[in-house]
């Protein structure tokens, strides 16, 4: 027996116990006539003590003992003369009579505390160590604790969980699918699946009714930041049912989380629509923990300045400034941050309201009294500054966007704690490709057009088609896309007209989708569904911006896990069997 | 809304109340007045009335309905004047008001019925449509509740479910890796993990302590019937244990499975070493569900028959045949039986004991006092008849194992629902192999020898270093490996030792298992683990012989998908994105 209890659980009425502890060790003090060993495993950290006088040899053991050698020891607990009220077991220490060196460790290359000096890179190379950190440990410790409630609660609706295969098949258009080889079948591949789509509605028309599964996704494209090659996902499907049962059911599970998990309660989702959010937050996954609504300025065109008289948009942000956070400096670096490529406006004005009146970058179009207008009908008070973007609405919306998020971060507007969760509707079902002057599906091809909104489809105006409704819905929390899904059309003829609108050939959508296609020829029942990135669910959970840190092993944004330096060069041999070879000049 | 009830769900003491079902069309019974269709959902079947004088055109609907049609049906529940007590809900009908055709059905191309008269390969092509089949539906079913139970039993115990990387690094002996190219670091490769093992060695290094995951693996193998390229493993590892504690913890989860999901209290496991079970059932994963043990006949050495005098091992089995199902016909064919090259043996020698006296196919060699004393050594009574090969020992003890299994198959000896577990313990750690003139790791490189035999892998003598046990163990049910796993080295000298013993250079071990010897040199804990197959746990649960059904989507034996046809041919430009090329000559 290595161990009688872990190092978190010893209290005041364990004293005169004796009990045998193994962990790492987290620092060795030595006193002179007494030497301490702070203790750390999963659990906590307890203290063990021992005395020079009574005890010379084992004290000499413990003061040879570096930092995460594993050790056990053995002993009676006591109370302590000088408690640790930060610590759950800072009223008791280990007499410690018997010190088993279990095994030594090299000095860490970081220090495994709180706050580590080591960087994102060495971290990563030490994983292992890294995850002792409590940071990282707690992190990983609750991505199991929410996948387990994901679980149970669903499993309690019936819902079934199903494994799906992951060496599938790859599509022509599957330009992002990771491919695999087959040895026993030469030339031939299978691909790994970028979600279990079609293997979820194959489960419906099975006849399975509520699936989900917590499973693996995988796709091959350059990364960004916070993307991962391989990453994780909550996906559902349910038969028989509209838009409302699928909202209704999963609203309830984000709020069983919430409540479990945090003890917070989530009230009702609103529920907004995709062209109200676009207009007045300027994105489809509006972050509601602040204000800053986007308001249309108009009323600011025909004053002669080209510019805003010009534009099809005219649109800004009123923010309230009470700690003139805006000085002149500050406006010139937010005009510099709006001119980044990555926003890309041209400038920005600003009115900047007060009791002397009204500054503003385009002063010399508008008279003081058409200024006052302006801030009078947005009911803008003395210190409020308006920022103001013109141009093609389009661009205006996605910018303001980005600023209204900039605003909120610079001027310390997000308090920490807060969820507001809402559920973006009525996406457009088409979107329109200037390039490449065809539709495409904004969701996916299988996505129902909104009931009452079908008969649209039929029409040949292009107009008419890109108004139609999808039934396909985004839950959003602090900004965040939690998770999205839609309902999936089962009737056959509209399949094909929404295949002839996306421009599918029909051998081509036989040869993407055919056993798809061909499962529906056999009873296949009104269905959707809905995937959640456990990544990031856990991460907006938990009020961290990075999915990095609750993911156990992730890989970097070159797609590499530097701990076990994949991937690698393999042997020729193996690529032979495979009847392949590396082809350096394609 | 789609329905207010599932087809399981409606009783008597729903009579009276309007319901709406949704689900497929099982039967439709016209009986000329009145229409009968069978609803079926996941949940059950519920009769639909239809009739013709008060209702002919809703009748007249409901007969044109289809097997496999999806309809929606709405009407009061009533009592039906014919009931069936097979069915739960078989006192009740709906008499129809609304009849909702939701999709139509081609023709099944075999009968969704539990016997179905689909053969293997068409069920598996339209599997969806076998999936609806109660047997397959139960399966899957099944498979969801197993593993839900491992989850929260395992949490209960404070073990983490920790996700590991799927995209890995193949190492220079995994032939048998599945390897994935890396776009983005063109010539390099992942691979697809046959086990987390590393992963989970490292977690525990990690501090981790307890950890499990219900976990795909790949191996790209040429597949035996019943086997799988990809496969579930309960993958589990603790840190501070001996082997007493893994052994205790996975006894406890598999009577908790064992009594939660068949009600069948599985009881202590016996404890048996690996010898034992070779010397006694020829088999290192024995079914005890039945006698027939191996017994020793040595007795029969030195009557002058040579090819029982000149064979190192004698062995046989004593079966009680009291039906006499043993004609001399039964015995020709179960000799030609052992003959077949798979159990390859040269003849089969045996012994029936009746009342007359004791008929044997080398009576010529023996007396009747010699065969008497060698009966009556076994105990053998009348109606007896004793199996005996003889040859070298390792081929006689698989050749009687095989056999042992074909007489309780042949008598029909294996009681359905009965369970018999045990431990197999005590495995060598080391196995010769003649041909390569080497040792080879019989678990794998990391496994620890038994605490007090370590100090014998110092020995430079093959037979010391082959008498050494290792702390591995197999859990097995009803003679079906379940579960395997060892106590691993964590003592670096050890470890180094037993890289030296298995013919391991410095750097070849180094690039094999360098990240795992890299995190050994950072305070490695001891540590041991298990992992049990999930796919056959559910089989041997069931009662069934093949774990196919339980996987919702198999592959064949070729390792194909024949569904969705996979593996398949890919676009060359996705291969040349990948530099790779075909190389049909290698």
């Amino acid at each position: 027996m290595y161990r009688s209890h872990t190092c978190g659980e010893l209290r005041m009425e364990h004293c005169g116990t004796q009990v045998t502890l193994s962990g790492w060790v987290q620092i060795v003090r030595n006193l002179g006539g007494m030497t301490f060993i702070d203790l750390r495993d999963r659990y906590g950290i307890t203290q063990l003590a021992f005395n020079m006088e009574s005890k010379p040899e084992l004290c000499e053991m413990a003061r040879k003992c570096g930092r995460e050698f594993v050790i056990q020891a053995t002993g009676a607990v006591r109370e302590r003369s000088s408690k640790n009220p930060n610590r759950p077991t800072g009223d008791v220490e280990i007499e410690v009579e018997e010190l088993n060196v279990l095994n030594q460790s090299a000095v860490p290359p970081f220090t495994i505390e709180d706050e580590s000096d080591g960087g994102d890179e060495l971290r990563m190379r030490y994983r292992y160590l890294d995850i002792r950190r409590n940071p990282v440990r707690q992190k990983i410790e609750f991505r199991h604790r929410l996948a387990l409630e994901v679980r149970n609660f669903l499993s309690g609706l019936h819902f079934l969980e199903i494994e799906t295969p992951y060496l599938i098949k790859s599509t022509p258009e599957g330009a992002r699918d990771f491919i695999v080889p087959s040895r026993m079948n030469p030339g031939q591949f299978y691909a790994l699946p970028q979600s279990p789509q079609t293997f979820k509605q194959i489960l419906m028309v099975a006849g399975m009714d509520k699936y989900f599964q917590i499973v693996r996704c995988f796709r091959d494209e350059d990364l960004r930041a916070d993307r991962q090659p391989e990453f994780t996902q909550i996906d559902c499907e349910m038969a028989f049912v509209d838009q409302d049962d699928v909202l209704e059911t999963f609203e309830q599970l984000a709020r069983h989380l919430f409540k479990t998990l945090l003890g917070h309660e989530l009230g009702t989702f609103p529920r907004m629509k995709y062209e109200e959010a676009m207009d007045r937050y300027g994105s489809d996954k509006p972050d509601l923990r602040f204000g800053f609504d986007l308001r249309d300025l108009s009323a600011m065109k025909g004053a002669g300045f080209s510019l805003i008289d010009d534009s099809p948009c005219v649109k800004g942000i009123l923010v309230d400034d009470p700690g003139q956070f805006f000085t002149n400096k500050e406006l010139g670096l937010l005009t510099d941050w709006v001119r980044r490529p990555q926003i890309g406006a041209s400038g920005l004005i600003y009115l900047r309201f007060s009791n002397d009146g009204i500054k503003a970058t385009v002063g010399k179009y508008y008279t003081a009294e058409q200024l006052e207008a302006i801030g009078k009908a947005l009911g803008a008070k003395a210190g409020d500054v308006l920022f103001v973007l013109a141009g093609e609405r389009h661009q205006v919306l996605r910018q303001l966007g980005e600023l209204r998020l900039e605003l909120a971060r610079r001027l310390n507007r997000i308090t920490p704690g807060v969820f507001t969760p809402l559920w973006i509707v009525d996406f457009p079902l088409l979107e329109w490709d200037e390039e490449e002057n065809r539709f495409f599906a904004m969701h996916h091809p299988f996505t129902s057009p909104l009931p009452g909104e079908a008969e649209k489809i039929y029409s040949s105006d292009r107009a008419v088609l890109a108004s139609i409704h999808a039934a396909a819905y985004d839950m959003v929390i602090n900004g965040v896309e939690i998770g999205g899904g839609s309902i999936r059309i089962h009737d056959r003829t509209l399949q094909s007209r929404n295949f002839e609108i996306l421009g599918f050939e029909k051998d081509e959508a036989e040869r993407q989708f055919g056993f798809l296609l061909g499962a529906f020829e056999y009873g296949a029942p009104p269905h959707g569904g809905i995937a959640f990135g456990l990544d990031r669910l856990c991460s907006v959970m938990g009020g961290q911006t990075s999915i990095r840190d609750y993911i156990p092993f992730p890989k970097n944004n070159m797609g590499r896990d530097v701990m076990i330096d994949a991937p690698a060069a393999i042997d020729p041999r193996q690529l032979g069997e495979l009847h392949l070879r590396i082809d350096p000049k394609n």
